[in-house]
């Protein structure tokens, strides 16, 4: 504890690590502030990093086969014999993202997100819409992960099938408590489910692969019903717009690739290169996984349903019956969908806080430490999602279609941006003036054959983008295509607010400061003479020596009485009485005030000192008179005002 | 304008008239506060006061018939026959109630509804009881009245049928509206719908009566169908039991009848002469009103019904079709329902001052003249009446069994009141001690005589409400028997915090007042120096001299950046840097002030200066930290601590 009376220096350093004695309940059921933030001194090894950044990524391979398969089904029983090809050209695309996120990752190694990346490349509104894009796309994992994760339950546990919905909800509401108590992105609890999650799929293929070509894989037995089957003939048109229908929604398994290009820091070192083999893996387990389960759900002839997920008609097939295999796969399933739900609560208010740091969202965010804060975002996600869910009662083929259009945004974006800065890159040799450079711009050999990786990968996403919005336009992409401007909007005014109020506020020209304050003035309005009130005068009395208390006369016994006590207590202290023929307190009062105020000299300020009852239960708080609030509401704008609270509780 | 300088004696009585010159849209839409409270100086003669107390009892003859047929339906269209002798037993009952009012207006000059007479007379939870239920009985006086009105419009218009709920809520938002901006009771306003009412109804009666008799009078063309319409065999315990339940739908006539005894001060003077003058006349009116359109309603076999109501089957029956004056009869109706709704608005605040003023309801809201608090009464009585039209989707029917009891109960408890009164009036001759004396209770000749008047007016009115529980328990009076110990038990609650309270802050046994503060520190906490920071400076040191700033760092260059304006705009006042580790900004505050605080000296008291930045556009307030609130949740408990803010704004 450092005396300030006793350091002669102006300017003292207050250094205090320990928490705070807080003596609420938000304490208890929300934990201690967490060392979240001080990812610096907290690296992990490659193989923890691959837990904690994939379970977003892999857990997309939950669904995205059947959601191909939903699309197909448009065209009969037949179509379905196009998921493994559609697969096939997703992990095409898969590849050329990842080669592109491998030079982000390398390029920006303090974390580069799509809007980092298009903020420092491409300028304002590019990462505006990079922003706004993500941020959508984080609640829509929230609510795409867990409807999937309760669909997996649900196809085991068919009798559960009606209150999907409830239970839906109940697991973001679940996560959103979790995350408002703080949860470390380390350790354990995301390593364990996610190899788990990994070996068990791995396990589901291998014996799939193994029971095929030994002839004993039969079809689903009792597969679900499908709906919305259409008719095996369609027009060369008509089937090229469902193939590309079929492939903008297994698009969705690429969702999530971009986790480890915002986490780098965390990766020991040398983590670029750390992160980018990660990346790698996980990329080469997500095709695994992905193209495996594809050609495996053709193989046993699996249907898309909300009834039945195809990875619960992939196990029980090739596991031949609900047995402890099967329940492995849709516990390791469900319990890896919730955590990459999870990683966008820790997404979202990460993201939000650097645009609150660049002045884009509101400023309060950037303290992304403190629950008080932090706990809005979080409590917003959780609330988004879930309204979500209830609208499209929890089913992934109806959440699907305005999902991935904002990670494929974002992807678009990042990589023009990477391409713009490798060609700038390439100029800087004959430039001589790097000023206007991006962020550690520095030429590089390499810029020619990068700058085309990154093109072309800008090049196939925007393409991919453009074949979901056209495809999906119906579906509810224009959603997306609304809310994204709308964003981009909220963010521009709120940039504007900020900057004018700067400006305003700025010392730059400001000139001499305005003379000492010469007079003080302090009023304390009473309604009666009682402890609390002379609380407040002792405090009026340290504050100036002028001082006058109001009493509103509604009541002349109340009058008389105030007068009497005053006579004794009031320490000779003026009282003023102020008649109110309508019965009102505070009109009276505030004419009074304002006559003062006509009054008032340039350098003379005002306060109101307001004793302010302190209920033991908040119930008792609807049972005072607010004053100073129905005061404060009225002189807010008025200058030269100060309204003070003076608590008194009985003790 | 007093100067209070000037004045050398310490009271000073400051005497204003004007109105505050108050600038917010509210007052656009709510007008200036008006002279309601005013009562004494702006009286009213009989005929005015006919019109204004009466709408609320003469608009029942809108639905009691038709509330009895509703009920004698259950044993079929024959059973209608007894419509008439039923209203005669009402009558008879009104009669009984007039003559008690009687009494209590003369005997309560000043006014006295139920609750002040059984305060006064039988002691506190009788009168408790008294005000639950007449609280209870204005919320269902609008859902009754404005549901009434609406059914009368439906009937002219069919259309409108499905729509009757929200056109219900329309009107009960309009009313509140209307009263949001202050309504005088007195006037052309209430004179013209009134005597138009009374007018146009006697009109009908007239005309109807001479048709009857003259033999033209035919019976309802295409009468509309009847709903539950029951066998016409009953047991004599069932017919009985029917004939108790259609009466106790009957006596919704009586609601209103008390409306002048709450408004006594109104009148000219001799105004307990001229308001029971003008009760009679009212009572008179009602009977007339009642009994002929009983009478007739029978005569024309006029049938219950949700889609029509009786009041329209009798004006297109006599008037000969749907032309002027059969809209005349639905308009006019109409009016005064709305008129009758209107009233409770004015009854609930009444009420609810009294019982602030007697620390029963929170004392806010005995400044019924201010509008700030005012409106918190009127705005939760429209939302309760609307709650309830929705529940019971606008059907009179269904809302009367909430209705008349209430009613009931609060007529027993008056003349049980005044009754006892009457008898410790009688005993006054012999007892020497009038202490005990109820308010302005002197000797009467006549005691015996009106103390049994009263008293039967009691046991009359105790069973007509024991039948009304009985008959109408099933059908939703039970929800008044559980509301009305639940609305006593908050009022009783209420007292008592606030007898505590008075206790705990009392001054009889306080002692010595504490000596005055003898140190005051100054706490400004901020984040960046601008022209808010200085105005908070500033104000901090006109308040003492030892004044603090406080920076919380959390970006090295920020905490850089205020430190240097600091060293040119700080007036070399202290500036203490917080570290925060963790990226938080309240909770290394917290802990700074609990340093503080823990080596506190005991005259000593701790002011923190929050710059608080005054939006000019409400919604630019979410960008801002509400720091000083944030403060305050943690603070208020802790004893010598006052938090204050500065407003700052831009110019």
């Amino acid at each position: 504890m450092i005396d300030p009376e006793e350091q002669p220096s102006s300017f003292i350093h207050h250094n205090s690590t320990q928490e705070p004695a807080r003596r609420d309940i938000g304490h208890f059921l929300f934990g201690h502030p967490l060392q979240t933030a001080d990812e610096g001194h907290q690296t992990i090894r490659k193989r923890v990093g691959l837990a904690v950044f994939a379970s977003d990524a892999l857990s997309s391979t939950a669904y995205a086969t059947q959601e191909i398969l939903v699309i197909l089904a448009g065209a009969g029983t037949m179509a379905f014999g196009y998921v493994f090809p559609i697969s096939i050209v997703i992990i095409g695309l898969l590849a050329i993202v990842v080669i592109s996120y491998e030079q982000i990752i390398h390029a920006y190694p303090d974390g580069g997100g799509a809007y980092i990346v298009a903020y420092d490349n491409l300028g304002r509104y590019p990462a505006l819409i990079a922003a706004a894009a993500l941020l959508i796309d984080y609640i829509l994992t929230v609510s795409v992960s867990v409807s999937s994760g309760v669909a997996q339950i649900v196809s085991a546990y068919p009798q559960f099938f009606e209150y999907r919905v409830p239970l839906a909800i109940i697991f973001v509401a679940f996560i959103t408590l979790i995350n408002l108590r703080g949860v470390k992105e380390a350790g354990a609890a995301f390593a364990i489910p996610s190899y788990f999650f990994i070996v068990i799929m791995l396990l589901l293929i291998g014996v799939g692969l193994f029971r095929m070509f030994s002839g004993s894989l039969g079809v689903v037995l009792d597969p679900p019903h499908v709906e919305n089957l259409g008719k095996s003939t369609l027009t060369n048109f008509a089937l090229a717009f469902l193939l590309l229908h079929a492939f903008s929604s297994g698009t969705a398994a690429l969702t999530g690739v971009e986790a480890i290009s915002n986490g780098i820091t965390a990766f020991n070192e040398p983590r670029s290169r750390n992160a980018g083999i990660t990346l790698i893996w996980m990329a080469v387990i997500l095709g695994v996984l992905f193209i495996g389960i594809s050609f495996l759900a053709r193989a046993v002839q699996a249907v898309p349903s909300e009834a039945e997920t195809v990875i619960s008609q992939l196990a029980r097939t090739i596991f031949a019956g609900p047995g402890w295999l099967y329940l492995f796969v849709i516990v390791g399933t469900t319990v890896i969908l919730i955590l990459a739900a999870n990683t966008a609560f820790a997404g979202f208010p990460r993201l939000s806080a650097m645009l609150a740091h660049d002045g884009f969202m509101p400023r309060q965010l950037t303290y992304r430490g403190s629950r008080l804060v932090y706990s809005y975002g979080i409590v917003s996600l959780g609330a988004i999602a879930s309204v979500l869910i209830f609208i499209f009662q929890a089913s992934v083929t109806r959440l699907i279609p305005l999902y991935a259009i904002g990670v494929f945004l974002s992807f678009t974006l990042a990589q023009s941006g990477m391409a713009r800065r490798w060609w700038r890159s390439g100029r800087l040799k004959s430039a001589d003036n790097p000023s206007h450079a991006a962020h550690g711009l520095q030429y590089d050999k390499g810029w020619f054959i990068k700058m085309l990786s990154n093109g072309f990968g800008a090049v196939c996403t925007a393409i991919v983008m453009g074949i979901f919005a056209v495809t999906k336009f119906h579906d509810g992409a224009w959603v997306v295509l609304i809310l994204t401007p709308v964003l981009i909007g909220v963010f521009v005014f709120i940039q504007r607010h900020y900057t004018s109020l700067a400006t305003g506020l700025s010392l730059d020209h400001y000139g001499e400061p305005p003379p000492y304050l010469s007079r003080h003035r302090v009023l304390v309005p009473l309604s009666s003479v009682h402890q609390g009130t002379l609380a407040a005068l002792r405090y009026a009395r340290i504050l100036s020596d002028d001082v006058t208390a109001v009493h509103v006369s509604i009541e002349p016994e109340d009058t008389e009485r105030a007068r009497k006590h005053w006579e004794k207590w009031g320490r000779g202290t003026r009282l003023v009485i102020v008649d109110s023929p309508y019965r009102l307190f505070l009109e009276p009062l505030l004419i009074y005030i304002e006559e003062i105020l006509a009054t008032r000299q340039p350098n003379e300020i005002i306060t109101i000192v307001v004793p302010h009852f302190v209920a033991t239960h908040r119930i008792h708080n609807l049972l005072h008179m607010q004053t100073a609030e129905l005061l404060r509401r009225e002189l807010l704008s008025t200058p030269g005002v100060v309204i003070t609270e003076v608590p008194y509780q009985i003790l």
